[in-house]
């Protein structure tokens, strides 16, 4: 964990080298030395190359350290034959900072990872650090440091990325909305500065105002989720691009940088947790970066919604709902105020439809957005359809001859100017989809703050992302606790109950006397007798449930005996009474980024088939673990239905905080779950429990 | 069912009236008046305004009849008050189509339904044709009939629409790529023709190459699924672009048009049903019209994707598979013709990834483009990312003075030409998605008719679109049967037994003693009481199972009938062996608008909960009834797992099938529904059924 690596070194370097510069635009030492050199005149920039010479117009020289002053950060453009050469000579030269563009190491072979780990080992014990290897570079545009092949508007938006061309688009996308990267940084194979330390720097970054990453591989995956939660909570937004996981992409990841992806259901877990907002495409990202730049959030997912067309009405409607937010019918002291402003035939359920009055007086959008705006029982406002069209037409019948005032264009955009006035008054979201987004009108919004998109989807996408519930934060891994020895069934239902789980009672047993013998002790209901030395027992006929007396134990145990061998260990336990009870599974795996992660899920075979599971990063709050209840798909279940009663939601939640603050304790252990954990209308029932160890 | 309806006075009129024309050109008479007059050289267009006068530069007529010759088709934009006076007008003066603007009918009040109702009627009669009303005008862009307040560019794109809006932005988004309408028609409240007869007219309409609906109102909704079918017989396709059926979408557009709403289950049964592409936005729309534009369609859903950067192949590759295609890895021998292509570093397993080969040689993406389309492993293609950069830029990397022969630039003009003969010889679908979409390259791509997108997501559907699999068709609704006269329990138990699906042995029971009788009958295994005066036995405490001898069965009847106060009546019934059985519920409702929907499902508590759910329009044919229930999300769980048998899918298909048959050969039945059917090993048994009449 290195959350608080301070970075000046790399956007503020005293000096810059460029290593294997060239005349050649079209090589990486030719195309970034340009690049450097526009930012000549805030600090030296001195160019390299084994052969001397002069390049774009000034003496090379022939080593780093043959510049003969320090170096403060160095970019190497070398072949990976001379890496690790002109690595020493940039440490020789004093480098503080080494950007490593070259290429063909851990992304190529495992040669290749443990010689770009020695070169990172090097770099750290001189005291410097070490941005890739096999990355496109950097640009800081606020220090103007240009250390990438492409130059990008400057705007608030610090990109982060394991791809240069996601960058290409990205800053084509921005600029196309006036905006641009305050850095940008290619992390290539992360050997030591890793994505978790250029979160946390950019969330300590003045001009940076929102943090954007794309990354195959999160590395330090925990400590990323750490700092992306603490640029979160400084008020720095962090939007998550990331391939799914789907085969295909990760087959496309692991060639493109040897990364080992993380599965989309911990990724999800990790964004919700953290507060990141995640996005699947560049124009999501750009969408989500826009509104959230206005610094405007909804307290709730309440939308209320504008338009002067039944058809926008009901599309926005849909999309809106999918992207999660609700587009709840307006009280009636709210659609009378509404119909003050508006003329008999328009809708004020919500969606609002002017059906025609934007027409008669175009002054009605704003008035209808205030009300919308001010009303207490909305978060949010979308505004869609025309708006603009009367400002962007010449020819329609929006500014014919007998149009109100000085044409309906001139009072449209009056009313673009209110309805900015009214949207700075308000505080609250608003976003507009138009026809017509290049309009007078709709730029007027634009220019006001307002978010204005040309497609519904992705002005839904944007209030989504302004209307996001808060994160419910990461729980701190906690220190270690002695390692477990063993992971049996008798030892992991030991340390289980120990750590406050509850399980009916048990005896291990191995012959047939004692498994009489414990069915004995056991009398007075119903036993079941499990072969213990299996990991899956039901599939493999090693459970025998509801045996009444020794006699029936001892003929269970006859019959697996008979089918195991010999080999088995049985646990002679209470039958548990299960009416009312609903199945559900608990684990927790140790995910190779994210370090221990819980996952909970309804059990039995259909559900199992159906894959309704919920992920979280562990331990969990108490809190978090019933949310995560309540997100399954068939969370109905917990609350009774057809007459069931309803099960003790809390006593599993307390079970499922309890088995992931184990987990995390106990780092030796690789997984550990549950299944079934039975929640019944007077508590939470561990019925079986196994682990793994590392 | 009117699909063979001939519409030419609609489309092709001798000549055309604007009825309430004006000066006013923010009047609809006035707008309109100024469109239809652009046709004025290839017809006449009479002007007709109660007070005479003179309006845009020529006299207007007092009434349609003063006119003084036969009109072909009369715009009605007069108050409502005088409507039914202008239709006489109309159609004394030989009117043979009328386009209704006025508004305040079906969709204000069951009055102006009545009234609407009684109009369509007296223009049918007169042999004339009624659009609308409440209505925007139609336009035909081929014959010159301009009868809308917009004016739109001429294209290959039939839209019928019951928003004007959503034309405007259909129109604005078409334009930018070229394209446009050959006719639109706002349908407006469809009182005589329909979305169902435009379809099939424009089907027939050899300027129009595709068809785009949007309605919130399907109508006479089996005849537009029919005509629909045919015109995607035909080679026309026809896209749906519809409000989801949302709790506010629906509100909006029972506001809007006063729409009977059909549920999203059932529209999306529909468009599988007849082959219509369901769109959820216009950029959607315009996505897929622009793909199906091509003509070109992929037998299969396996693409080949091409890319110049990982993180643009692995957004790709998930965007390919969240639009239900695949991105399969490629064979071996595919893999090396592509190396050959290409150097080392690249990747081909797929996402094919040129890793920096296209800076040495942009030739290669036409090389790679060649061998993805020609390989008989893939049936579509998709190119992402970089591919235009080089001919948009003069300032990065691409152009600088090193690059090859002219520069990288027209290295990859060059490219995109060959790509494009490759595409022009493969017959095969390729979509492009570029970071540069106005790029030369690019450009020359568009031109060469393949679809190229700035968003990863729009090529991703078009694709989809180009890929999706044949539709399974329509079975024609079978003529009527004679009608049932009751459907209680034992009536509709004996109407599906002879529809044949087999029900388990079953007796009418009222009194302890015919219960106790019936038991007796069916000795040999334990049997089931059902109080069958209810619609839902189980909830209400009217089943008792296993009950293995005539008292038990007598003591379940003393329970019931005390708690039922003695109006019940019994089934008893021999208990089905339910070993390895699966709880499935079908059932047929009759949609006011779609006529008999089948709806098939996982029973059982659980999976009610998590709606596993299909629909397809009744009836079904046998391989459509096992594609519906291979589609459910747990139809894993029919093949066996964790130790099951697997189930006799066939036998749940023929019951389906048969149930479907019956249901849509008694329109009399609302409602029929086999709760729970029941799938096992060796076939197919009802359990329990209902119905109810309408």
């Amino acid at each position: 964990m290195s959350t608080l690596r301070p970075l000046d070194a790399l956007f503020e370097p005293a000096s810059i080298a460029i290593v294997g510069a060239s005349e050649n635009a079209a090589k990486w030492g030719g195309a970034i030395a340009k690049q450097a050199l526009r930012g000549g005149d805030r600090r030296p920039v001195h160019l390299v190359n084994r052969r001397g010479g002069t390049i774009l117009g000034r003496a090379a020289a022939t080593s780093t350290v043959a510049i003969g002053e320090q170096v403060g950060l160095a970019v190497l453009c070398v072949p990976a034959a001379t890496f690790d050469e002109a690595i020493d000579d940039a440490l020789a030269a004093g480098a503080r900072a080494i950007v490593a563009i070259t290429a063909g190491f851990g992304e190529a072979s495992q040669a290749g990872l443990d010689r770009q780990r020695a070169a990172a080992e090097r770099v750290r014990a001189a005291g410097a650090m070490l941005v890739g290897p096999n990355c496109l570079g950097l640009v800081d545009n606020i220090s103007e440091v240009y250390l990438s092949t492409d130059s990008f508007d400057r705007g608030g938006v610090a990109f982060l990325s394991q791809s240069g061309n996601l960058a290409l688009e990205l800053g084509v996308r921005l600029s196309g909305r006036g905006g641009g990267f305050s850095r940008f940084v290619s992390l290539g194979n992360q050997a030591d500065i890793t994505l978790a330390d250029l979160v946390a720097d950019c969330a300590r970054h003045q001009e940076t105002s929102a943090i954007a990453v794309y990354v195959e591989d999160f590395a330090d995956g925990r400590a990323f989720a750490e700092a992306a939660a603490q640029a979160v909570a400084s008020g720095k937004p962090v939007v998550l691009l990331t391939a799914g996981g789907g085969e295909a992409s990760a087959r496309g990841a692991l060639s493109h940088t040897g990364a080992m992806t993380t599965s989309a259901d911990v990724i999800g877990a990790v964004c919700r947790d953290a507060g990141i907002h995640q996005v699947r495409t560049p124009r999501e990202l750009v969408a989500v970066l826009t509104a959230l730049g206005t610094g405007r959030r909804g307290a709730g997912r309440r939308i209320g919604l504008l338009t002067d067309g039944g058809g926008h009405g009901a599309l926005a409607a849909d999309a809106l709902e999918r992207a999660g937010l609700s587009v709840p019918e307006l009280s009636t002291p709210l659609r009378a105020d509404l119909l003050g402003a508006l003329w008999e035939q328009s809708a004020t359920a919500n969606p609002v439809d002017l059906a025609g009055m934007g027409e008669q007086d175009p002054g009605c959008y704003a008035e209808c957005t205030r009300l919308l705006l001010e009303a207490g029982e909305l978060d949010a406002m979308l505004l869609t359809g025309y708006f603009g069209g009367y400002s962007a037409s010449t020819d329609s019948l929006g500014s014919g001859p007998g149009s109100l005032g000085g044409g309906l264009g001139a009072g449209e955009l009056a009313a673009a100017g209110d309805l900015a006035a009214h949207y700075r008054a308000s505080g609250r979201p608003l976003c507009v989809q138009s026809i017509y987004p290049d309009s007078p009108s709709a730029r007027a919004l634009s220019e006001a703050g307002i978010p204005v998109f040309g497609s519904v989807e992705d002005a839904a996408l944007a209030l989504s992302a302004q209307c996001a519930p808060p994160a419910p934060g990461l729980v701190p891994v906690p220190a270690p606790a002695a390692p477990v020895g063993a992971v049996d069934y008798f030892a992991i239902r030991t340390l289980l109950t120990d750590a406050g789980l509850e399980f009916p009672v048990a005896f291990p047993a191995t012959t047939e006397a004692e498994v009489r013998a414990a069915a004995a002790r056991l009398a007075g209901g119903p036993c079941v007798l499990k072969a213990v030395h299996l990991l899956h027992k039901s599939d493999a006929g090693g459970v025998a449930l509801g045996l009444s007396d020794p006699d029936s134990a001892a003929a269970a145990w006859t019959r697996m005996n008979d089918s195991f061998a010999g080999r088995a260990r049985y646990s002679v336990e209470r039958m548990a009474d299960l009416t009312g009870g609903i199945e559900l599974i608990a684990g927790v795996r140790r995910d190779p980024r994210f370090g221990p992660v819980l996952l909970i899920g309804l059990g039995g075979t259909v559900t199992e088939v159906l894959k309704d599971l919920a992920f979280a990063l562990a331990p969990v709050s108490f809190a978090t673990a019933l949310e995560l209840l309540r997100s399954l798909r068939a969370a109905r279940l917990f609350a009774g239905v057809r007459g069931r009663p309803a099960v003790d939601l809390n006593a599993a939640a307390e079970a499922v905080t309890r088995l992931a603050s184990f987990a995390a304790t106990h780092p030796e252990i690789a997984e550990v779950e549950i299944n079934p954990l039975i929640v019944h209308p007077g508590g939470a029932l561990a019925l079986d429990a196994r682990a793994v160890l590392i």
